[in-house]
C-alpha cells in the first residue's frame, strides 16, 4: 500500500508529520513518499503540481494532502498559484466524491457559535461533487458581449453543467452513504432558476427509486444555507454540486466552531483517494508549532477506512482522538477555561500513546 | 406618487395589508393599486406575472410586493411558476440593487441561534447584484455534451456572466452605501475558481479608487459564508453577485433569528424599486392572523426613503416599530417569555398607533 504525502504549505508540513507519526505507530506497513505540491512546489519546481508530484499521486493508493496557499502567491498568475495544485490533482485523478463530516464532539460544544443545544450531537456529511460544474465547465474566459444588458462591453464568464452520469455517480454515492447512516438524503439545488439543476433535482429524483429506504428531501441552496444556521441537526447527509458544495461544507464545519478537527476524503471511482483537513494553511501560525494536528490525523484515519481497506486501524486511531479530547489536551485553537494547552507535536505524541 | 400593490401568495395579502394601513396613517397623499402576482395570478389569469399586472408596476414610482410560492404550483412547468414573477419583475424594471440589511435588534436578540455576544448590535448590508450573473445568463438549457467528463451523454448548462458595466454600477451602489455607513465594503468573489468574479474581483478593485475614504476587502464565497457564522458584526457592507448574493444574504438574515422582521429593497437606475420582505409566504401560516408584518411595514419605510422622497416618514415609520417592539409586543415567530402574544393585525394596529 502506497501513501503520496503531500505537506503543501503554511502549517501543512507540521500538521502531516503528526498524521504520519500516527500512521507510523499503527501495526499496519506502508510505503510513504513525499513531494511538493502547492507554493512550495512552486518555489522547488516553477509549478504548484509538477509533474513529479502529478506522477507520485497518481502511481499511490492514496494522498495525505497538509493544505496549500499563502498570500505572498497572490500577485501570481492564475495557473501558478497554490489552489491550482489542488484542482489539478482532482481533475487528473477523477476524484469526483468529495465527504465533508462536520461534527461537533461533545468536548467541545463551547467552541460553537451556535448555541450548545442547536449544535450538540451535530453529525451531519456533506457530500460534494468535485469534479464537474462550474469549476471545470468550458467555454469560458473573457470576450466583448454580443448580448445580454451591455453589449460590445468587456465581459467575464463561465460554463455550468452537468451531464447525467455525474449527478447519477454522486447521488449513489449519497444514498449509500446514508443507508450506513440517518438514511436521509438532503439534495441541494437551485432548480428554480438554474437548468443545471433542474436536470441535478430531475437526476436524483430517479436514482432514488433505486433506494426506497432512504429518505429524499430536496432543498434550494438559499433555504440550505438558512436551515444550517436554524436547525443543522435536521440533516443527514447533504448531497450537491460543486459550487454550492463549497459553499455549504464550509459554513456547515464553521457551525462547528472547531474545524480545526475536521477531516475530508476525495475519492475517485477505482476508491484512491486524497485525504485533507477541512481548515487551510493558516499562514499566520505556521511553524509556531500550535497548529491543531486532529483534522490531519483524522483525514488519515478516513484514508484508512476508504482507501487502504484497514477500518480497524481507522476505528483505533478515532479511539485515539477521543481518548485526548477526554483527557482535556487541546491546541489553542479549541483551548477553554479548565483544559490543557498543548502543541501540534504534543498532540500527535498524545495521540500515538493512547493508540 | 404612485404605489403598484402585489400582495401575492401565502401571508402575502396579510402583511401587505398591515403595511398599506400604515402608509394610509401618515400625513402623506399616494395613489395605491393593487394587482394580483404569483399564484395568484396565475389563478386568476394564467400567468404569475400577467400584462397588466406588470404594466401597472412599470408606470408606479414603486412596488410594494409581499411575498408568492406555494408547494401546489411545484408541479407546473417553470415558466408559470410564482417566482417567476419576482424574476420577470426584476429583469422587466432592471432593478439591479438588492439591499439587504441584515440587523439584530436589541430586544430580539435572544431569537438568534447564535450566542448574544455574536449578533447583540449585529447592522450589517448586504449589496446583492440582481440583474445579471448564472441568472439571465445565455445560453442555457439541455443538449448533448459535446466534450467534459462524458461526451455523448445528456446534459443541462448554463452561463455565468458580467459586464464591465454591471459591476461598475453596483459596486458604486455599494461604495456610496458604505459612506454612510461604516465605510468598509466587502467583495465577495471565487476569483481562484471563475473567470467571472476574477473579472469582478478586477473591477471592483478599479472603481474603489474614486473611494479612497472606503476599505475595501476582497473574500472568497466559501470564506464568507464561515465568517459570517464566525464573526459576523466584522462586517458592514457586503456586496456580490446575483447568485451569492443568494445565498449569503438568506444565511446573514437567518443568524439574526428574526427574519421576520427584515426589509428589502431592489432598485433601478431611475430610482424605482420593489420593496419586498426578506422571508417567503409561508403557505403554512398563510390566513392564519399570525404572520409578523414588521418587515414588510419597514420594507414601506424603505420604499418612502429610496423611491418617494419621504425620508421623515421612514423615519416615523422605523421609530413606530421600535417604540412597539419596546412596548413588548410580540408575533408568535419572535415571542419569547414575558413579552405580548399579537396577531399580524394588532401589530399594525400598533405600529398605526405607535406613529
Ligand atoms: C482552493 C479552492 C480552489 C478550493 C475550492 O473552491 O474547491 C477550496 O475552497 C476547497 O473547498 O477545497
Ligand atoms: C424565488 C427565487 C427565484 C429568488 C432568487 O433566487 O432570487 C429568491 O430566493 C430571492 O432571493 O428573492
Amino acid at each position: 500500500m502506497k501513501i503520496a504525502v503531500l505537506p503543501g504549505d503554511g502549517i501543512g508540513p507540521e500538521i502531516v508529520s503528526e498524521a504520519v507519526k500516527v500512521l507510523g505507530a499503527l501495526d499496519v506497513k506502508f510505503e510513504m513518499e513525499a513531494a511538493p505540491v502547492g507554493g512550495a512546489a512552486y518555489e522547488a519546481a516553477g509549478h504548484p503540481l509538477p509533474e513529479a508530484t502529478l506522477k507520485l499521486a497518481q502511481g499511490a493508493d492514496a494522498i495525505l494532502f497538509g493544505a496549500v496557499g499563502d498570500w505572498k502567491y497572490d500577485t501570481l498568475e492564475r495557473a501558478l498559484r497554490p489552489e491550482q495544485a489542488i484542482l489539478g490533482l482532482r481533475k487528473a485523478l477523477g476524484l469526483f466524491a468529495n465527504f465533508r463530516p462536520a461534527i461537533c464532539y461533545e468536548q467541545l460544544v463551547g467552541a460553537s457559535s451556535l448555541k450548545p443545544e442547536l449544535v450538540a450531537g451535530l453529525d451531519i456529511l456533506i457530500i460534494r461533487e468535485l469534479t464537474g460544474d462550474i469549476y471545470f465547465g468550458q467555454p469560458r474566459g473573457r470576450r466583448t458581449a454580443a448580448d445580454g444588458h451591455f453589449p460590445g462591453a468587456e465581459e467575464a464568464f463561465d460554463t455550468m453543467r452537468y451531464a447525467r452520469p455525474e449527478i447519477e455517480r454522486i447521488a449513489r454515492v449519497a444514498f449509500e452513504a446514508a443507508r450506513k447512516r440517518g438514511k436521509k438524503v438532503t439534495s441541494v439545488d437551485k432548480a428554480n432558476v438554474l437548468e443545471t439543476f433542474q436536470f441535478w433535482k430531475d437526476v436524483v429524483t430517479e436514482v432514488h427509486k433505486d433506494y426506497p429506504d432512504v429518505e429524499l428531501q430536496h432543498m434550494y441552496v438559499d433555504n440550505a444555507a438558512m436551515q444550517l444556521v436554524k436547525a443543522p441537526k435536521a440533516f443527514d447527509v447533504i448531497v450537491t454540486g460543486n459550487m454550492f458544495g463549497d459553499i455549504l461544507s464550509d459554513e456547515a464545519s464553521m457551525l462547528t466552531g472547531s474545524i480545526g478537527m475536521l477531516p475530508s476524503a476525495s475519492l475517485n471511482d477505482r476508491k484512491q483517494g486524497l485525504y485533507e483537513p477541512s481548515h487551510g494553511s493558516a499562514p499566520d501560525i505556521a511553524g509556531k508549532g500550535v497548529a491543531n494536528p486532529l483534522a490531519t490525523i483524522l483525514s488519515a484515519a478516513m484514508m484508512l477506512r476508504f482507501s487502504l481497506n484497514q477500518p480497524e486501524a481507522a476505528g483505533r486511531i478515532e479511539a485515539a482522538v477521543q481518548k485526548v479530547l477526554a483527557q482535556g489536551l487541546r491546541t489553542p485553537d479549541i483551548w477553554s477555561e479548565g483544559t490543557t494547552r498543548v502543541g501540534t507535536a504534543q498532540m500527535g505524541d498524545a495521540v500515538v500513546n493512547a493508540l
